[in-house]
């Protein structure tokens, strides 16, 4: 195809890419090579520049200079970095905790759902749904004799719905304000896993009635390579929801080290273990970026790209399953192709980077603060080079 | 007291510190303020100068230049680190994996023994012992209606015994090989703590027959505030303990994603989630820094940096109940006063610091890469000279 004979050109990304009111926050992030087309930043995001700065000053001021002193102020800074989160997803504050990762506080919340549903033997999840959440919720079905049900139709013995509001492969967005009231109203609880949906799409989680969250900091956060996940828990419920792993960080009146544990009355009673302070700090930064930007402008720049991204599909006669209603998607684009794997690789050679999900999935993930229209545009352009129609 | 009338003066310590074959290494640690005295290093390590150099290359090399393809070689991270911690402790590489929390790790190898004793009801446990094992230990009797007993007398009915190997009040060391052997005649396993001494003792974990162990970084390892934790599970077990926490990054064949959790036959089905890479690589280099000094000469100069200390205890009438014995003692000198709260919190304003744990104990932390024999002779001095006695 010459590019004359088509509706849209590299040129017109570059014209996106000079309108777009994102643009500067590209710069905010350490990239040594800028010729590489990044559209992976659903997977793991991009350093910020002042990530290594603030661990520069975590070593320094706080480890080195203040010693052991220094856990006066790090000893609540996961709930200082949950506070950060909270307007990220329309949390309160003492609503959210920075801590441990997603696999343990899927772990931790479907627990404690299902000790508030003792008459219900039944959890939901989606034979879809990513592994880890399915792992967990088939593991505590193995210790405590709850049956694992594959969908969410039928609600009546459901404890509690495990649910990812962004589908991992697809992009597909979930209609979590009416899939929430429904479970609720069936009786059941349900805890959201927002790993591809945080510092992606602008979700209100009180508007839409939801009491229990999860999420991860690494992908559109841009909080490192596995930075901690947090947990979300609405103040309603914190005095009620019992966790199964006491740990010293969850109880009240930590270093009286007294002979039992007594869960504190605030969220940080989902608290674990002692928490990485240099995995916070990074955490944090991240997270700090995205709610500078704020969710409006980078959920409406997520929609473009991925707009674009689809249209760009279509233009090069590239299936994809992601859905074209913006408010039913996420921000990557999937596209399916059979050689997809090997497409992925070749390309990744040539610093074009995607990446593959089982069996024939190809993400294009489209992070608001660092991707530009012409990685769009030259990521597609170079799959539909080499894709197998 | 004139110093004329000491047996020990200052000027021995400096004669010790002159003659201290480690002493070299405290040039490896940036001390930003090497006039304070810092007795606190068996709770907090000092920063190793090459931690935030070996940041700034993951951060640098890894995370900003290879972006999500550093995943290749991050994958296995957890499982190389604990190859390096492995020498430390007397265990065989691919027997120590170096992941989340030492409350997560203890709450995991306690269920993976009940599951492996399952005619015995009860767990046992030190009434004494730190509190996180304590609770943890607690929340699973709670949830499997396993019955807690505190002592270690009777162990007929006994799953698991949960212990220190050091205490963290008083120091004082268990003989490991004698109770693990005494446990398992009398059918049950131990999960051993290590916290208090992994990176302050020799101690060889096979030659104690000892089959389950966790410990964390971040005291004597020198591997950063909240560091990663790790857990070791001798190769005979490693086939058959299972775990309650069923994790992606413990499934064989993660990235095939597939319907069913199956643990991987190694050391890394005791993983969970995606494990922070900074906070791995800086527990790295501070498990690298022991190795390097090798475990004999480190737990040589603790012995040496603790007796002075019990020397100097006495020659000032302070009470220890730290065992005199060096064969029976970890690394730090519990000091016992009345007003041990307010010295600490005095000392501290300073730069002279210690710890206090409840209800009347002073720790000199003894760290051997670290700690110089006139910060041991200035820090209990300055307690003489405010103790009540």
């Amino acid at each position: 195809m010459a590019d004359s004979t088509l509706v849209i050109t590299r040129d017109d990304a570059l014209v996106l890419d000079a309108n777009d009111d994102l643009a500067h926050f590209r710069g905010r992030f350490h990239i040594p090579n800028p010729g590489v087309v990044y559209l992976d930043g659903n997977s793991l995001g991009m350093p910020p520049k002042r990530t290594i700065e603030r661990l520069r000053e975590v070593y320094e001021d706080d480890w080195a200079t203040g010693l052991i002193r220094s856990w006066d102020h790090w000893i609540d800074y996961p709930q200082r970095v949950g506070d950060v989160l909270a307007p990220l997803i329309g949390a309160a504050p003492g609503e959210v905790v920075v801590h441990d990762t997603t696999t343990m506080n899927v772990y931790q919340l479907v627990h404690a759902a299902i000790a508030l549903r003792p008459g219900r033997r039944t959890i939901a999840i989606s034979a879809d749904d990513f592994p880890t959440d399915r792992y967990v919720v088939d593991g505590i079905a193995n210790a405590t004799g709850h049956r694992v049900q594959h969908g969410f139709d039928d609600l009546g013995d459901v404890a509690v719905c495990v649910r990812s509001v962004i589908d991992y492969r697809t992009a597909e967005l979930v209609d979590v304000a009416a899939e929430t009231a429904r479970a609720h109203a069936a009786g059941a609880l349900v805890v959201w896993d927002l790993s591809h949906a945080v510092g992606a799409i602008e979700i209100d989680l009180h508007a839409c009635g939801v009491q229990l969250a999860i999420g991860c900091s690494y992908k559109f956060l841009n909080g490192g390579p596995g930075a901690p996940a947090w947990t979300y828990v609405a103040a309603e419920l914190q005095p009620v929801i019992e966790q199964p792993i006491w740990g010293w960080f969850a109880t009240v009146d930590q270093f009286a080290m007294g002979p039992t544990f007594q869960p504190r009355p605030d969220i940080a009673r989902v608290l674990l273990g002692t928490p990485s302070i240099l995995a916070l700090a990074a955490a944090e930064v991240g997270i700090a970026l995205s709610a500078e930007a704020g969710m409006g402008h980078i959920h409406a720049k997520g929609r473009s790209l991925t707009w674009f991204a689809i249209e760009l599909c279509d233009q090069f006669g590239l299936p994809t399953p992601t859905p074209r209603d913006p408010d039913r998607r996420g921000n990557h684009v999937a596209i399916a192709v059979p050689n997809a794997k090997a497409i992925v690789q070749e390309l990744a050679g040539r610093g074009i980077i995607f990446d593959f999900r089982e069996p024939d999935i190809i993400r294009a993930g489209c992070s608001p603060l660092t991707t530009r229209f012409t990685d769009v545009y030259d990521g597609i352009a170079a799959v539909a080079g080499l894709a197998t129609r």
